[in-house]
């Protein structure tokens, strides 16, 4: 069979018979158009065309094998025959090039907020809206940082921390430092190689990954980089379609994941606004009016459709039916939901609020913390579940507060995200490395010898539960228009309008 | 009759012999002159003139047919005669044009307080400043958002959320979900329709209306607005003559109004500086020195003038006897007076500071909220009343809030005038939309199926009664004179103060 | 005998030979240099010139009549003869004067604070130097109008006021609103005319005026300004030589006032820094070195030495013993020394930190109010002695606040400091009526109508004690360098710096 | 033996064969280069080169001499011979030098934090790094001087305060104010003389230096420069060689020196973030990845290697048998160890957090100290230890504020650093004067005749352990990408951009 050429394919660019070019291939998306999760018009913006660049880091690469019948595989295109258009560039994709020329050497990174800096400067904007982006007014997204800002220490002192060892074990895994490598979605939108790149820095710093159901990268994929005795994780989206979950753990299991975390705060998607704005593009119209509001809700809605809002504890036995791996309820919010979970027979639970992600207004993980270890203590129930937080971890210190407190363990996702996009692999094992120096370092200023020697007694976390003031960067304060003095006299505009001001 | 010529008019220019012409008409208004509740100043600049363009958004059309006496109708104008001044445009109002055309589209608006952002740029100053100004140094008018930000959820977790529920009824009505247009004055400065484009919107989202005493619009427009089966409830300022007052009343009540909301908490209609400031031109002189303030303050006090400050508890029975409406006070603001509202029969109340723009450090409806309904509780009350709330209202978070504290429901006042004063009807359309989508979202993530699950389980909100870190962005602090450190010795002004700070 | 001339006067031109004329008359001052209170530095600029200009503010007329011995008063000068240096405008004052010619008007001024705003742009930097500087980092001076924030109101609605009274009475002296203009020293550095353009406004809106010490009027020509039955209160420094005070005290009972104010919170005046900084001209040198301190440290401290350190409650009952006045001590601050107040048969206390002036967190007088009240009621003492407060009062709600709480009656001083020194007497007179604009208003909305309805229930201030946020403007901030990010790789300093940051 | 030539020594500049000057001598360091505490790289910068400029304010005079050996030492270089590389004078440096031209006249300093501002300006970025800069965000630092600000004064009236005396006895010395200079390693960084500067002043004013372990001065040459009965101190950091320490200890006990500090919260010195921005330069490359950090970690790590980590409560006996001198432990953070402190049988604790450089979120010394008291009250040992703080002291109401609750004195580091850093000993002079002239105002205002009379009841500090509001200034909220509304349609880049706005 002779290869398809550019001028086949291009001239199927409409709505009712539409193909597409990716990875080299030609594909009829025409009926799948209406079901896509991320909606059709961004599809048709390619009709014709090859959409192998957009496509990319929001698919894992057996998507078209899996989603699209057979009979809509046309087959490979010669490329050579395609025209690419050579994308004008953008004044801000050039400033963009510009900064990466500029960027700080990696040495110059001296803690994981660091990373989030340079981030900001070179990733894509959409990329970095994606990454960055949390529920409403992202007030929890800095909240989640901030709650560890009111805790304080009460070190030990003439304690001999020679030796210090901060390794421990989760879920029955010995590891080198009580953190882990959290789910998070869409990792090629930062690299070009996606979630692998996590997994060989895990390898090389011995903590574990957790496989993320949205990866960009296929599971296999991620699972065949793992080292060897690497361990992983599942985080599990649970589909609507059960049969496809039964699979998707089951296989997991196979391929020797050793531990199932289900997520459970997210029976919908939270909506991100500055994902949406920068996504947004002029070339809609207002047309559409009120009516109905924009489909087009930025990458989290897209790839999230499939998501089983009716997930209940009545399904847990199920879960427990079909796997032996340990099973953890990811996103537990109030010490009630932790002592079901305890009945319900999990292992483990990770308070968390999705990252600021979701519900916005939920509380910080290291809170709801220092809410439910003292009831649990109080009902014997502290060592018959192991507790994970995440969110907003950015220090040794962070992870400190967290295990004197009574976790297990701690999540970090977006400062990886963060140092991976900004200087891929390099850059986590540094961020990595970094945040076992400052464990080092903790554990010596705090006088703890191991993690068994971490307690409550060794904070001052009076100030946690206190939420009286109100962070003062919020949309609405930006929205408030300040009283002013009375102006002077002759000033109008613009320059007199600076001179009035005194 | 041969119609007057805009010749005939200009000649009653002065103080002691003045016409005006609006929508056409001349009227001689000499002997009203000193009666005008908004100061005689304003109407003189328009003696001999038209004064169609300023009076419109200020005065319903039946204005001059109520206030005026017939012989003072001096009959149509021959409009082709009368010399427009071309108002020459000022720099200010030229920006404000290309705002404008520089507007963002409708669809790039994602939250309630984006529709603020936008109607700062595009309205009038003088429209601006009547709906955005509150009372004093507007630290109500922050506090009142500000005070939702002080309340974090606790979300239960793995219930079946895959159908929600918001519908609740209010007053006995069915409505689409917990929040009604609340009454707010003079809505042709924001557009030149004025209220009935909320009428529209109202059905077309099936909530519920209430009509202000200071529409723009006349109250039988707004009512012939309304579509099929929809329900308005009837804002109140009662008027000293309480004659006035049962006329308009017993009309609403024959016009199919469901509910008699009496304002409570406005006997004196609030300074509001900004509105004042914004007013002001500099066409005055400093002549009449500091002996009376001025008395054009502002749009607010010029309409309000009737308003009756000795209406108090003993009125209640009267109004009972007069209609069958159920009736609301507007503007309770502390439990004791929700409790005497019980104890006067009414069916509800709303807990209100008025959006901030009459007692300055009133405390927020929901933090009186908060206070209430424990009290209620403990005396068996909770179910005799409907406790409603407004102000601050931005987020279907804010709702939910208010309701798993107790509230019925709330009313949202000035973002939907945003919305319509940036957008039109499309705009408030897209607003409640957007309330709506925000609302199935936080449902689900909340973890309540319908409004009857909401609770105050579901909230920690221990820091909504704090009020220790007053806003740093006050008056008292733009006047505040920072210290500095030593200048460098060079430094004398201009540039060279600069160079002295480093 | 003949006048002296300009030259005969320039030729003792130093230290030991230092003639000076003021007003019009020669003096010999050269034994005076070392006793004077303000340093000889600042009148050996002046030695063998006309020195009026710098003496008018800061002496009392009659100042060398009672200080400097006959023998050194040299008689009138022929000042035809004495050569006027044209001091050359400064490019500071020449921007100074055209923001004067610029300036609002004062109808444009709608609240106290905004006088505030005006007198800072047009007073002399001196002089504005002197009014508005507080001790140390002035957190103080913010947190005593702070403070008020953290209270707020729980108004009664539907209450009959149609008519309210706000009028009071203090120290039996009737007044139409519970506010007295209290002591501030100085007035001529703001108005040419000083004092008595505050007694005039006083008269006009039958208020109380305390007279300062050290006013820079005359003590007489203050009280030869009183309007017929205008009540004046002295306020009193007290002197080392009690002789001195006894005069003093026994000519302001003679010549009406009916209230005597002993100042107890100065034993030394405050070093206020923002005066010094402003006083210091570059014309001393850096040889004086470490050792000591410099002695010119602002008008304060120039004016004050006679201030008695050893004065105490010992004192009282002497000061009992020379006058029938009812004795009110002026800037008590713990609820111990109310008590020992009442004990010690005072009629009132003003509890005060002197405008934040002297004792650097020292906490506001409404904070110290809220700590006494409740002591004084539990003890049955509240009806024993009149509380006033004073100190960061700038709106009609914060004398309600206060007289919630029980105080009698609020001082108020920089506020009408500054509308004089923007505005003369019209200013002030305009301030006054804002407050009564404010106070009815806010009567009403607060539901009282009388200040005997004033109660702590109309209150809510359990914030006020709280001192948890320390001021974010604070001296100390602006010396912390702030840490950040790793800066891009080319940027050296200047507008590369600029781009560094992003 | 002839002088060694410039031409010599320049042949030995590589890795495996390096010679150096140092102030005229050279030495051959190439099997000391993997020694050096402060890496190889620095050293390499210099290698057959004169490294005086850069040796000398990081080691005492001795170094050479003790650590090594005498076989590496080659003799005296003609100097004349040694080209000497005039360092092209970068722009920052140039700025540096005009900003030094235009510095204020020492009399323009009127407190503590107006040295900070000057020297901010003033100093070598690289010395201003090491002194400012403090752990992680910085935050304790901030925190430390915040604290004092949550306390307020319950001041005392009408106390004859005419003769007021702040002297005290510390450790059984007397001393003319409670503080004392406290360890701060480095003085030479600031100033070419080093921390003889502030022996001069200590004695000047009458205060104890305590000598710090990491001086750039020798030990002797501290105490040689004492004035007669002048008394000092010893810092202690221990050595894990213990002979060294207790060599150390006994000599200084033999110099005079009254107490003995030992540093307990340091078993690792912290790593400063400034501190390593602020060194690192460009010449590195990015090769070596993200494996292992960095190890020219700023000044403080270079020069504390020797530290022993395993220094405990077991050591104490031992410290107390090799000498006389009464022990005082330093950086005690939590009652609980004070309370064994008084168990060891020590003289006395210094509560510190070590200037906010070791832990972050150490808490401040004043509140470990509000902590404290009321323990060793309730146990009766407050009389057995004395309790000293150190951190955030500014101010003489910060000292007055920590005798207050309890505190014997109060160490002050980087004030007087930064003072003789700007303007040498004139400068640590004034400092001290300044304290002192705040001092005799704060105990009148307070009303203490002498520190015996300072007590709890002067003092409000209920706000002191609220940690409620985190700093907000953070670099998680300079990293934090803030929310903006819908920008205008036309804007794109930089400047139109800044028209998006509004």
């Amino acid at each position: 069979m002779s290869l398809l050429t550019g001028v086949d394919v291009a001239k199927h660019n409409k709505a009712d018979d539409c193909w597409v070019i990716v990875h080299g291939r030609a594909y009829n998306v025409t009926e799948f158009l209406p079901e896509h999760p991320g909606g059709s018009k961004i599809i048709l913006k390619y009709a014709g065309k090859d959409a192998t660049e957009e496509f990319e880091p929001i698919h894992p690469p057996d998507t078209l094998e899996k989603y699209l019948d057979k009979s809509k595989h046309l087959g490979p295109v010669d490329m050579t025959t395609v025209v690419t258009e050579k994308a004008e560039e953008s004044p801000e994709e050039r400033e963009r090039m510009k900064r990466i020329q500029e960027m700080p050497l990696l040495e110059q990174c001296y803690n994981l907020l660091d990373f989030e800096a340079v981030a900001r400067r070179v990733m894509k904007k959409t990329a970095w809206g994606y990454y960055s982006s949390a529920a409403d007014d992202e007030i929890t997204l800095r909240e989640n940082h901030s709650a560890f800002h009111r805790i304080w220490f009460r070190p030990r002192i003439l304690i001999d921390v020679e030796k210090v060892d901060f390794s421990t074990t989760m879920l029955g895994t010995p590891c080198s430092i009580p953190f882990y490598v959290t789910a998070t979605a869409l990792g090629k939108l930062g690299h070009a190689e996606g979630e692998v790149v996590l997994t060989r820095s895990a390898h090389q710093h011995n903590v574990i990954q957790m496989i993320p159901t949205l990866a960009s990268c296929a599971f296999d994929e991620i699972v065949d980089a793992a080292g060897p005795g690497q361990v992983q994780w599942l985080q599990l989206y649970v589909n609507k379609d059960r049969a496809i979950t039964q699979r998707i753990v089951q296989h997991a299991e196979k391929r020797g994941c050793k531990g199932l975390f289900i997520t459970v705060d997210a029976p919908q998607l939270g909506r991100r606004e500055k994902d949406m704005r920068m996504k947004f593009t002029d070339e809609g119209s207002n047309v559409q009016g009120g009516q109905a509001t924009d489909t087009s809700q930025g990458a989290a809605r897209a790839i999230s459709t499939f998501i089983d809002p009716s997930l209940s504890w009545a399904d847990i036995p199920w879960f427990q039916s079909i796997t032996k791996m340990p099973i953890v309820l990811k996103g537990v919010q109030r010490v009630e939901d932790v002592v079901k979970a305890v009945e319900a027979g999990v292992q483990g639970v990770v308070l968390s609020n999705h990252g600021g992600r979701q519900l916005e207004f939920a509380r910080s993980a290291v809170e709801v913390l220092a809410e439910t270890m003292p009831v649990l203590r109080e009902r014997g129930l502290e060592n018959k579940i192991e507790i994970y937080v995440d969110g907003g971890i950015r220090r040794a210190t962070d992870i400190l507060k967290a295990l004197c407190l009574g976790a297990k363990g701690v999540g970090i996702g977006r400062p990886f995200l963060y140092a991976m996009s900004a200087y891929g692999q390099d850059g986590v094992d540094r961020a990595m490395q970094l945040l076992k120096d400052e464990m080092e370092m903790g554990m010596r200023l705090i006088g703890a010898r191991n993690v068994g020697e971490l307690n409550p007694g060794m904070l001052d976390a009076r100030g946690l539960f206190n939420h009286a003031s109100p962070p003062s960067d919020s949309l609405a304060y930006a929205v408030y228009d300040p009283l002013v003095n009375p102006s002077q006299r002759l000033a109008v505009t613009g320059e007199k309008a600076e001179k009035a001001k005194l």
